[in-house]
């Protein structure tokens, strides 16, 4: 298969590559490394991607971002950039990509476990999270007749990230093992308008 | 207890309003009826109302729109709509009320259970509920030390809806019935963070 992964140069992204790569043409994209550049939060630069490098039989998000701050201090702003960011761009990479990708193909995104299993700060990302998996089961039905999948990965705290944020490697998952997830829902033809638990895969 | 119901006048409003004002002092507020007027999508507005009611125990929100659309005639503006109006209205309830709430209070959001069991044209509203639900159940977490509560009611398709629609009232559930998960959110202080299924309740 050729696949793009967006976010390919990533904690998680890199990981993914490195799996998918043993039996797939990847296509690394992100905004300032990888095959390809493009921005998730400006659609003409995905529309130009998907351009360049159809025909292809699977997109794989690992990117987005989203704001984490106490509810009291999230603004307007953090919501709307939280949307527009994380939410809404990888819908996007959806709505845009039908038209470019192959009969039988499938598109993978990323939430977060705080989509259900909240913490303090994690409002906005919550949120946004659970919008995803929301609209990823409802554009699985849709897409279903020309057999193109949508699933979402829902990965917990990642050994790495924690262990770049000063903390215990121990309290998370190691992104080797958090990427087996995506290679499921790639390569799995069970899997459509899913969230898979990372945690689930190790 | 002194509960302020938005979107008090409509099909699921109206019938919360009966069953509430049977024990507790109801405050009506839609756009164009009402005790209050105020829209969901301008927040001075929701601010101007806190501000006249306070101080009050209880928000109920019955109102809130997204739009239904097959996903390939979903335009930027359907889900930028969607995403204004029904998300983050209601967010914006919880965001600006937290600060004139009574410590003990509670807010009850409205979803419905297309975030979870979508059907064709369901994408946006699916985005819509499932994000609502996501961000409640964060939301309750921050509110919990000063007991505020923060619920969403998922109703299923409403039988006086279908009928304005032209189908079978089978299909739905009565709107008076639909109320008794609003009763529930707002005067069962077990209920936090929760998302209650209006068929439960009946
Ligand atoms: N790490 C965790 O613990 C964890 C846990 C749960 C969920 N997640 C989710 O998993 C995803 C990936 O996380 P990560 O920790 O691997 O992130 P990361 O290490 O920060 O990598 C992000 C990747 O995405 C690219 N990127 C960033 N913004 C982009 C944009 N606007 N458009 C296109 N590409 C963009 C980055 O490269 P450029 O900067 O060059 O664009 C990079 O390749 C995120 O959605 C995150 O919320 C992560
Ligand atoms: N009915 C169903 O079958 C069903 C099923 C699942 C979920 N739901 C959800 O339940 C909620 C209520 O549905 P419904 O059928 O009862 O709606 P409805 O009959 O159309 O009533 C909507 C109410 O909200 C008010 N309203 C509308 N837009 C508003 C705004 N921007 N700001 C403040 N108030 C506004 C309306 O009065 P004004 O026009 O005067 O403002 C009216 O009081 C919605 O969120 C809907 O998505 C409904």
């Amino acid at each position: 298969m050729k696949i793009i992964v967006i976010g390919a140069s990533g904690t998680i992204g890199s990981a993914v590559v490195d799996l998918l790569s043993e039996r797939h043409t990847v296509v690394r994209v992100a905004r300032t490394a990888g095959d390809y550049h493009a921005d998730l939060t400006n659609p003409d630069s995905i529309r130009s991607l998907y351009e360049k490098v159809a025909p292809f039989d699977a997109v794989v998000s690992c990117a987005g971002s989203a704001r984490f701050k106490p509810l009291e201090a999230l603004t307007d702003d953090d919501f709307t950039a939280s949307l527009s960011n994380k939410l809404m761009g990888q819908v996007n990479l959806v709505r845009l990509g039908q038209r470019y990708i192959q009969d039988g193909g499938s598109f993978t995104l990323t939430s977060g476990v705080l989509a259900n299993e909240p913490m303090h700060g994690s409002a906005a990302i919550s949120l946004v999270n659970a919008g995803l998996e929301g609209f990823a089961r409802a554009a699985a039905l849709e897409l279903l007749p020309r057999k193109i999948r949508v699933n979402v990965v829902s990965p917990p705290w990642v050994s790495e990230t924690l262990v770049a944020m000063g903390k215990e490697a121990s309290g998370g998952m190691p992104a080797a093992e958090v990427a087996k997830a995506y290679v499921e829902s790639v390569e799995n033809r069970s899997k459509d308008g899913e969230v898979l638990d990372a945690r689930k895969f190790a």
